[in-house]
């Protein structure tokens, strides 16, 4: 491997192709100047999904995991494997010397993340998360410029609502198995307890409500198609719902709002529709003492995963701080918990 | 007084105009038909109020509050006095034999609203209250209709964001007394509450959270600028942001918004402005699997007053049910109570 202007090109070894998320992970890291070189993935992956991968990323050759892992060339692992799947391939990547990017939820449970602590600590390799809705959002990223340019004061609360399209049909079985995929806060929970964290500059937070429920897929006893989190952070406050409702009459997947309220003024993010408004995704509307501004963020890029490139070549944690990616999991997994009453609040 | 066609002309005693919404609750009885006939109001209110009420209504006839409780040719009292005086008008008045519309919040504290249930039963008069960001929002009215027609299945939750311009040069020194103001979610919370059991359908609910602050206002230590509430009811769950910081670039008092989420589609209401978007107020979102709609809701209509015209005629509570102004009410003070660290949860 020849030493590059700008160091040496990261080679990224992906295993684990489930959830439809790993192909902004992939995109991500290429264009951050990554090269993907090798993936593998198990055996509840279907056909349409190794065909897609094969053909989006003809460069990367399909190897088992086993040759992943023992590839001393590749540096980083990516994950998108079947959520409960993602922590104990976090954990043979980073014994193997690599860093790690998983999808979200990075566990579906606390014995998992406990795990993955004790790993992360015994190896000093990164484990970061893919949260796609900020990381993968340039509205998220317009919205940290507008707060540290101090156009909203100090973020007092952010409220988030992130619907999803159920589309039944076109999910895994493994999607329904609630100790496969995790509970509803466990999973799409993470999305927003990490929003909340990230724009209130929270490090400790407490969960003051959660809960989870099925209001309108009788079809689907054990699934969980509607939740809500209330947190106290040590920087703000959060509320968020999150659920599987999505109408079809929507051309995307949800519409994701995400509104940050300021000493001095709110952010609203629509990061996927302005209904019945404004084409296209990221925008933003910012509302303080000069007035009423609509952003379109299309542009404002997503740094997340040059950071991440970087950090591996300097072991920094610029692009998300190891204890982040903890704390949220932790969070969610315990909403999760408190939400299906087997924890005491 | 003859008879009309219609029924009698309903007379209209106004005591007290502390509060503008009393323009509002007069416009209203007189869309409705009503005709109001005398006028009272207290020491603190100021010259400017008393002129543009006395301008505004020139056919009322300002007289003491006494000689309009005992004026047997008025049936309903309007008040608008400082928050913390319109419940002992309103035992007043209903011993007088009237009916009573108050704005809100109706009482400021617990002992209040039980003196207000000991009066209407010993009475059966109606005591109604003004919640004027639904009964006085067309886009709320527009939000009946479409839920009425099943547009978006069984309301599961309604997140409310009432940000209030606080404007601090305009407000009488009772705004900043709690105990005649009553805190954030006394008196704001309330009509946060009322949408939430209304739109749910809620005849019952428990407080799960509730918390207040002063986050931006260092310079009246006491005062309370942000509340939250969270609720679940017998018939849906609730989340309520209120402050007072909605920034001084807004045109309007508030951006506030109404988010009601059904199992088959969402409504989101935006009430006084479109952010960066349409002109005016009453705007309506409807996203269900049909597609993506907006509503102007202009010249849906507030059809409350003449509903409350009817009840007083008829001895019928169309309008509001009694017990619904008891419950929000009663939320509301237990919500500030718990939010001041004052109940358990």
């Amino acid at each position: 491997m020849a030493d590059e202007p700008g160091g040496p090109e990261l080679k990224i070894g992906v295993i684990g192709i489930d959830h439809g998320h790993i192909v902004g992970m992939v995109d991500g890291m290429l264009d951050a100047g990554a090269k993907v070189v090798a993936w593998a993935t198990g055996v509840q992956t279907s056909n349409e999904q190794r065909e897609a991968f094969q053909k989006g990323y003809p460069e990367a050759v399909e190897k088992s995991a086993r040759e992943i892992l023992e590839d001393e060339t590749i540096s980083l692992v990516l994950s998108a494997a079947i959520n409960a799947h993602r922590a104990d391939i976090a954990i043979a990547a980073m014994r193997h010397g690599k860093d790690v990017l998983v999808d979200k939820p990075g566990c579906v449970n606390l014995d998992q993340l406990s795990r993955v602590r004790e790993v992360v600590t015994e190896t000093n390799k990164i484990w970061s998360i893919y949260f796609a809705e900020r990381v993968n959002a340039e509205s998220s990223t317009l919205a940290d410029q507008l707060i540290a340019q101090g156009r909203i004061g100090d973020v007092v609360q952010v409220i988030g609502q992130g619907p999803h399209s159920l589309s039944p049909s076109t999910r895994p079985s493994w999607f329904w198995d609630l100790n496969l995929a995790g509970g509803i806060l466990a999973d799409l929970g993470t999305h927003q307890i990490d929003q909340f964290l990230h724009f209130t500059g929270s490090r400790e937070a407490t969960i003051l409500s959660a809960f989870v429920d099925n209001v309108a897929t009788p079809e689907r006893p054990g699934f969980q198609d509607f939740g809500e989190v209330l947190l106290e952070g040590d920087e703000g406050r959060g509320f968020a719902r999150v659920d599987w409702l999505s109408p079809k009459g929507l051309p995307v997947l949800g519409d994701g709002r995400i509104m940050i309220m300021g000493t001095e003024g709110s952010i609203e993010l629509r990061k996927f529709i302005d209904l019945a408004g404004r084409d296209g995704a990221d925008h933003l509307f910012l509302a303080n003492d000069k007035g009423v501004n609509y952003f379109d963020a299309g542009g404002a890029g997503k740094p997340f995963f040059v950071r991440l490139l970087k950090d591996i070549e300097n072991r920094t944690y610029t692009a998300m701080s190891q204890e982040h990616a903890f704390l949220v999991t932790d969070l969610a997994l315990r909403a999760q918990s408190i939400g299906e009453g087997e924890e005491n609040w």
